[in-house]
């Protein structure tokens, strides 16, 4: 994942500037303007979400995007080369995220900790969310969610407490029924015009079926 | 659903011709004028759905499909008012496919007969049937799909081999996870860019966990 290693340089990058910062207070300057950068584009990312939420991507300009976060045109352009440049870095955060927190939870947990995240994150933008989903399956390319669905199946599979319903279906099928359970709870709130107040909504039905994918063991 | 008024009414009006046919071969001549014109309706609708599975629906114009269905522009127009008027057909067409087959399968086998179906359905024109689910879901209005849910959702309620599973999930939680293990399967196989020739390859997984569902009573 060449995504994490963008993000491990620039975390480096930032490091390499606090240091010098706390070395020599009169090489504050550049780390005081590339804290503004990032902040710009951070301002951008935000405004074009909420924009792309709340219109649908296609019908979302540059223009409308700059205006938004209160930058110029050339300002937007020194940040992101277009839109569908906006785009693959809002799907690469978000995927960045989710495999973060997966590390963080271990073992049985592992799919919990992705599952748990995947949800509160597609909850403030849960439009955007499907937008990019549909179009990253669309688009016929390489998309983020095939990374996912690689990792919940080596997982299932390492994981001892699937095993019993491993005999059942194959580490494919349960990581098709475990993605495929998240998608089912969101595309339900939303032909059914429910909002997407309170993530514990659809995460507590996610975690009892991951449990209840686990716990065969105990029934049997 | 004014939708299955519709087929009824065409369905009396077919019948109602075939008798004239029966009755005075000389009335003959409309009814062939109508089939024609049925055929007509068919071709058109068959050349969308395949030049939509190819291109993307944003990408077809009603030229192309006009030329694919060897008509008129006009031709066009006297059938279909707009893409949107073609699309909405496309969407009644599977949706009532799907409600008869849950009809003809009872009691236990009405919710294995509408997921067999809308499986079956979805094979010939994956990409598309996708594209119409999210544009569905993202126009914020009534979705074909909510229909499918309180189906499915009254089934599990009324159907005593749920009455087990029931005691874990609600109605609504096991519809949404029987429409997303349905939709996870359909994700997986394109985001792992799979062909989608055999029906089967998911409509066994899905029977399988409809099944895994239903059978919770002998485990415990």
């Amino acid at each position: 994942m060449s995504d994490k290693k963008d993000k491990k340089e620039k975390e480096l990058k930032e490091r390499e500037h606090k240091e010098k910062d706390q070395k020599n207070p009169a090489e504050a300057e550049p780390s005081r303007r590339s804290r503004k950068k990032q902040n710009t584009h951070k301002a951008i990312l935000h405004q074009a979400k909420v924009l792309f939420e709340k219109e649908g991507i296609g019908n979302v300009t540059i223009e409308q995007i700059s205006e938004s976060a209160d930058v110029s045109r050339s300002t937007f352009f020194s940040h992101f080369a277009s839109v569908d440049d906006l785009l693959k870095e809002i799907s690469n955060e978000e995927i960045n995220d989710v495999f973060d927190a997966a590390e963080k939870g271990d073992g049985k947990l592992t799919v919990s900790a992705l599952l748990k995240q995947l949800n509160d994150d597609t909850y403030p933008y849960p439009y955007l969310s499907c937008e990019v989903l549909m179009r990253g399956i669309l688009s016929k390319g390489e998309s983020n969610f095939a990374q996912v669905d690689r990792f919940l199946r080596k997982e299932i599979v390492t994981d001892k407490s699937y095993a019993n319903t491993l005999e059942e279906f194959s580490s494919k099928e349960l990581s098709a029924l475990i993605l495929g359970a998240f998608f089912g709870l969101i595309f339900q709130k939303m032909i059914n015009d429910e909002s997407f107040t309170n993530p514990d909504e659809t995460s507590v039905t996610i975690q009892k079926f991951i449990k209840y994918l686990q716990n065969q063991e105990e029934l049997s």
